[in-house]
């Protein structure tokens, strides 16, 4: 973008002053962002500090020349800083009325602190006694004098900052200083000659008095800092192109410690907290901003109406023309950005001055009020209403929270495992936790990792705590599914759980003590947290029903009890897209029929211990269906490894060998014969129901009686979809498939009920999202792909994750990864293959259904990528339906409006 | 393809008789290759008995009727009865000199025995009679139209052959007969009496007397049998489709059983146990061709020169006239089909009739001799010569095999896991093996099975079997590595190490009792078998080097140890494409320094003890860069989970701790720390040197020294390859790369030897084939990529290489798959991956050098899938190299050729 000066020549400099500027917004590139918003500002008629911004052309062409600023820069600098003076009433370098400018770094990507900044700049041994007549406080000036020196010294003379440190711990060592504000005018002068002989000892001249020459030195300072370490290290991590530069934003200094008439403060243009539409926000008179952010004073509150403290003025009262004018500019804020306004302000000797507006922070319940009201205004779309809250954020409102208001004992941090607070006594075994839950208590089960074994201690638990295991270990996977509360892999904890004791650190923890966990955080404290309760308000229910308008994917929830149905259709969940039959092998009625069945040594055998299973799987699978009442409901057959559903131990191996009557030599080689080197990789899926289908038997007929009862009893139809796992073949599909089609034909003939049906896969093998056309070819191909990016994750990647945690905090600390891919899906792997198992599919069967069902379905950014792969629908656990019904939402306005 | 007749209709009958042919053999859609190939063979002027083929075409428009013949079809084929009974000088039905014909199914493509066939159709009550007078042989008159009668019932009126088992049987209980040999005429005149009443009663009506009318029944039945369940679901196995429709072919049957002047026989073209160029062959006097099968008789050679039983008379000798009309024809037949051929034959009355040839099976070393004879007698091609050879067999030649002649104890049957055979005495415990070897003792390792502790013991053994593991368990891969016979997965061995003893069904076995493995087919057998030494012959290496002038792609060896390495430069191999460091580790030397690191608690603790290591990894790449004398050298960096090499059981770990003077109950938490649950998918590979790169380091300088070393001494430039394994992202890559290159300066610093390197990755993980883009672009690239399709193959198939034995024995039973995709690669699913890889990398890197050096580098079929995706090398362990490098040259020739 070539910009023309009036002389033909590139323009090299855009000023900006209040309600004229020569950039816009849409210059970021030439202008940085910085740059750019400032100009926009200035166009708005905001009255923003004058200023020019040496654009980014001028940095390459620095940096071509071997960094030598270009001929003729200087005269056009001298002149709008010149125009700078004029406007504030200053003159740069005049000892009476001195203007400051800072000098700042700004690209066209946000590169926080990457690079330098200097402040004050334009004061000398002259201008700060300007400065301190100006301001009646010497203090004031000699402080910025002497930090205007340090950051010069630093920054564009390469002095080490610990010179200066080393000066200023001296002297108040020597003098018996705690701290700076102790330190008064003169003892700041005398740090001011120690600072000036440092800086000529060290690079052989003294420090700059010619504020020209001080400019110039910034300039190029910061178009060096382009090219620091720090700053090379960002942008190759962050994909930023080194030939693009930066600018530089040199803007007139305004004070707000200028006297009683003069302030500094922060305001919103609604209330961050509730998103109420009224003013908020504080300010302190005669004061800095810094002064507002180093917490010595308390400022008072702008309006007299809204967060005064007890018997103190508000700005409104003390400045009303300033008051009124900040009014004023929130109008024509909202009205421009279209959003609520974070904006800081200072008033120099009664003239207003903004110095920065952004879109400002609030919280989940104020986000929701705010697009709400904001669209009712006709501010914004209702698109954009929906667009404007973050999904994650919800989680806020549907789980309990940690007062942050409170102070709490914090003992340690693992893996935000599963959202919500909760306090327990602590216990380590997951019988002891049904039997305090028995009698009342509330408990927090404490484990070095969960097995399916613990999943009625996870039951009665009020949260769940492990040593090890990842954001997708078993623990945090059921925790999730339950809507439980869950740290996971605090690696910090060491359990011993048959000396009932915790150790964190020299801190020692027995069973029966309280603490707390955040799952939301990762944070464990010791003792009772206090809590905030969720607070779903009306306008959770607004913005959920303008997102479901929205969006094309249906979101369906991961459920396999009618409890958790029960709170996904509350949450609005549109069916249920993955229950995981096994879970129900484990609860304790049922479990030894289960464990009969595997150590069974014939067919005959299994056969009579299913038969035992049958009628509780059907009743399961009723109150389902009837829960869904008419809504799709995927049953995936048992997919575990037999062993999942065996006893480790000894002593529970002799119990079971009583139960069983069966020799115990004998069960121990069935047990042996069972363990598996990679048991994700092993028997499993399919291929327990191609060895034994007897086991693909039982649960089918359990599915169809089901259906047909329940269509009977409610009147609703019911369409189950039988989910065959782990497919890499079509012939194990096939296999299956006729298995389940012969159970449904007999169960029609019994009935009298025929009970429409799909059969489909979870596609969760790199071979099957390859092979997706062979899968789904013909009328007796799968009838629909449900996405298990949980396995297809950890196939894809190589990656077990029960065993990945180490690895990935590995990962993530040495940047080989930016989020743990079982969090958010791994778009450029796993999701090509997703991708390719869609489109191969459709290719032979256009309308074939497809869905996701791992845990990603309730991520907002692997939502946005499954959008973009036509998946028909997410799958999630109940507590994530809320987040999954926004981000699909968000997905789809992104996706029309191709900003996805 | 419409034929047309004379009168302008689809020709429907195609005859041939000795000379002359209607069909060719490129008919084979319309005459089935039955049909086409005794067109061709009359065509040759071959004395083929007449006959005619009704086309698949009349099959099809029997189907399309409804199961009718077509109009007009009766006429045709009456008329081409009438001329093979003119040929043959008999008639149709005739009382004295009656036609006997055969019908036979035959289709396009090959289905054996999966349609009728029905023999010696014409005989009736009548023609019997004439048959026995024609041949002096009661007996065998009525023997045949018993056998007619049986087969026709069954095939063409549809009474179960169990009717007509269960009269003979009951005939013989009666009459004191223990087998068929000893009824006479009247004994098959009582039986088939009862044969027609039992017709009669099952069907309602009469074996049919009228010979046109069983024709008529046979060609339908033999359509009919196109859609017998058996053929239904071979075409569905196989992908025929169900509309080709087979052909009938209709020909005279000739017996030589006519007196002495008619005999029958078997010949070779040439000797199919050497590959001499002389003819061999038996035949019988006075005999049908299923007295040579039921070896009642003892045959007789055709030759005076070969084989002649002592005291014997031979073809030649006897019957001079048709050996002379063979020997022609053996050389018409040579020049005609270009290769040794197998040819049944029958003298009758003096006339010879030639009923079939086709190539002859042959042994290894026959195969290579005739292969290059014909060569050189230009009959063939040197590319056809190459093809000729079946790469697998030359497993024969490169080890002992045990003698076929010798009765042997068959105990068992596992999987051929590692060719050749070998005896010794049983051993159940690594350190024993050792042990006894040292004595002097040839032990065989009896494993549930093996782990990396046992390498030792295998080295020690002359065979290892185990009881558990597949194709590619541990114990497999290493036993083909080191070249030891091996039989895996012998699910019957009920193995008691602790007893020492081991259980076969009802038998019993001790450590110490001799055992003979066969790792070439599975067996096992009690005792010393009897065993063929290798016979590597000249031929061998001519074919071989015929071979090498073919190929395009490379073949490596992987190889670990010197002896390995040298072995497989013995036999041809071009470099190492993988060694895998870590082999190196378990030496009992090695072992402490490598759990000392494992165990460390600090960095510092790994240096010291990888301090330990260094000199001994470099002692091992000199040597093995001395031997492959500037040839390629891949060097993977430590790959497997660091548990692995720690001990499992308790006794052991207390070893440990002793040595390294470390607290038992650290190194126990240190031990449970690393334990995974699916170590495949864990700590292992490049994150390993992710989270130490103190051990890549480590590695690399052993690397990089021991080329410095080599190449001074040598004067050969050495130029390692350097090979980061499980890699799925480039960050990784680029981590351990820095690594490297690091080392790799520092050496050339140190020893003032520059020595240039690759470093490159394994492609094992799916990520990595669909990132190869990534992985491959720009100088900081990858410089190489090696398919790990071993590892890939897990990942895709979601099956864990430990635990597939029992899935993919279920598997091959259910036709899910119908090979090991451990032993061939899954072309469709792994194979697309492989060549996504191959594409991706060369996209971004055109020169990328990709290779294979999982087991399927050794595979006949997956080297031919290999060479179509562009590797540029295979990589197998050293026995396989002649295979590879023969499988390598036939894959290059049939793409030439556009035949793959």
């Amino acid at each position: 973008m070539a910009q023309l000066s009036s002389d033909g020549k590139k323009k090299w400099v855009f000023s900006f002053t209040p309600g004229a500027a020569d950039g816009t917004a849409a210059m970021k590139d030439l202008l940085g962002g910085k740059g750019a918003n400032l100009a926009e500002m200035a166009r708005l008629g905001l009255p923003v500090p004058p200023g020019f911004t040496i654009t980014t052309e001028v940095c390459q062409a620095f940096f071509d020349a071997g960094k030598k600023l270009p001929d003729g820069l200087k005269s056009v600098v001298e002149t709008a800083l010149a125009a700078i003076g004029d406007t504030v009433g200053a003159k740069f370098g005049d000892d009476k009325t001195p203007l400051l400018v800072s000098v700042r770094s700004g690209s066209r990507a946000s590169m926080p602190g990457m690079m330098d900044t200097i402040l004050n700049l334009g004061l000398n041994d002259k201008t700060v006694v300007g400065l301190a007549a100006l301001t009646g406080d010497e203090r004031f000036a000699f402080d910025s004098y002497r930090r205007f020196i340090q950051m010069y010294g630093d920054v564009v003379l390469g002095v080490d900052h610990g010179a200066f440190e080393d000066i200023l711990e001296n002297f108040k060592n020597l003098n018996g200083f705690a701290t700076d504000t102790e330190l008064d005018a003169d003892a700041w002068r005398d740090i001011i000659a120690d600072y000036m002989a440092v800086i000529e000892r060290e690079v052989g001249r003294p420090f700059p008095q010619d504020t020209a020459e001080q400019l110039w030195g910034a300039i190029a300072a910061v178009f060096n800092s382009w090219h620091n370490p720090r700053a090379e290290t960002y942008r190759r991590l962050h994909g930023i192109p080194d030939d693009w530069g930066t600018a530089v934003t040199v803007q007139a200094m305004v004070f707000g410690n200028l006297g009683d008439s003069s302030a500094t403060g922060v305001a919103f243009t609604r209330n961050p907290s509730t998103g109420e539409r009224e003013i908020f926000g504080e300010y302190l008179a005669n004061a800095q901003g810094e002064d507002v952010v180093a917490g010595i004073r308390t400022p008072q509150s702008l309006t007299k109406a809204v967060g005064g403290h007890a018997g103190e003025t508000s700005l409104e009262a003390t400045m009303p023309a300033a008051f009124d004018e900040l009014t004023k500019i929130f109008g024509t804020l909202e009205t421009h950005y279209r959003d609520m306004q974070d904006v800081e302000f200072t008033v120099q000797v009664g003239r207003l001055w903004v110095l920065q507006t952004r879109s400002g922070k609030r919280t989940t319940a104020a986000a929701l009020k705010i697009a709400i009201d904001m669209a009712e205004e006709g501010l914004i779309s209702k698109e954009e209403a929906v667009l404007r809250v973050e999904p994650q954020a919800l989680d806020q409102l549907l789980h309990p929270a940690i007062d942050p208001a409170a102070e709490n004992d914090l003992l340690g941090k693992g893996l935000p495992a599963s959202p919500g607070a909760a306090s327990g006594e602590i216990v380590f075994h997951s019988d002891l936790a049904e039997a305090l839950r028995a009698k009342g208590k509330e408990v927090i089960l404490v484990r070095a990792e969960t097995s399916p074994e613990d999943v009625h201690g996870m039951h009665a638990a009020v949260g769940i705590l492990t040593a090890r295991g990842g954001m997708t270990s078993h623990a945090a996977v059921v925790a999730r599914g339950m809507g439980r509360p869950c740290v996971s892999g605090a690696g910090t904890l060491r359990i011993d759980a048959n000396t009932g004791t915790m150790r964190v650190g020299t801190r020692l923890f027995r069973s029966g003590d309280m603490i707390t966990i955040d799952g939301s955080t990762g944070n464990i404290y010791a003792g009772k947290a206090k809590m905030l309760p969720p607070q779903i308000s009306g306008s959770f229910g607004v913005i959920m029903g303008w997102a479901d308008g929205e969006r094309r994917m249906r979101i369906r929830t991961n459920a396999d009890t009618p409890r958790d149905a029960q709170k996904a259709r509350d949450f609005g969940a549109e069916g249920i897209g993955l229950c995981r039959t096994e879970h129900m092998f484990f609860d304790e009625s049922r479990i030894l029929a289960v464990r009969e069945m595997i150590c069974a040594e014939d067919e005959d055998g299994r056969r009579q211990a299913l038969a035992k299973l049958l009628p509780m799987q059907r009743a399961d699978f009723e109150e389902l269906f009837e829960i869904m009442a008419g809504l799709p409901v995927t049953i995936r057959l048992l997919d575990p490894p037999l062993h999942e559903f065996l006893p480790h131990e000894d002593r529970e191996a002799a119990q079971l060998a009583a139960s069983l009557d069966m020799d115990l030599a004998r069960l121990k080689s069935r047990l042996e014969e069972l363990k598996e080197f990679n048991p994700m990789l092993g028997f499993r899926g399919c291929r327990l129901g191609i060895k034994y289908p007897e086991i693909t038997r039982m649960q089918a007929r359990a599915i169809f009686e089901a259906a047909a009862n329940a269509s009977k009893r409610t009147g609703n139809a019911v369409r189950p979809e039988v989910m065959i796992p782990f497919v890499a073949y079509r012939r194990e599909f096939d296999i299956l498939r006729e298995v389940i089609t012969e159970e449904a034909d007999a169960v029609a003939r019994e009935t009298g009920v025929t009970v429409p049906y799909d059969i489909g896969t979870m596609i969760e093998l790199p071979r099957a999202a390859l092979r997706a056309s062979d899968i789904a070819i013909g009328d007796k191909g799968a009838d629909f792909f449900s996405f298990g990016t949980n396995d297809l994750t950890q196939t894809v990647l190589g990656l077990s994750r029960d065993d990945a945690a180490p690895i990935l905090s590995t990962y993530l600390d040495k940047e080989v990864i930016t989020i743990d891919p079982f969090v958010s899906v791994d778009q450029s792997g796993v999701g090509e293959l997703v991708k390719v198992g869609v489109e191969r599919g459709r290719a032979v069967k256009p309308g074939l259904k497809t869905g996701v069902c791992g845990e990603h379905g309730g991520d907002p950014k692997s939502i946005a990528f499954f959008e973009l792969t036509d998946v028909d629908y997410v799958s999630c656990s109940p507590f994530r339906v809320p987040v999954a019904r926004l981000s699909a939402a968000q997905a789809a306005i992104r996706r029309r409006h191709g900003t996805s």
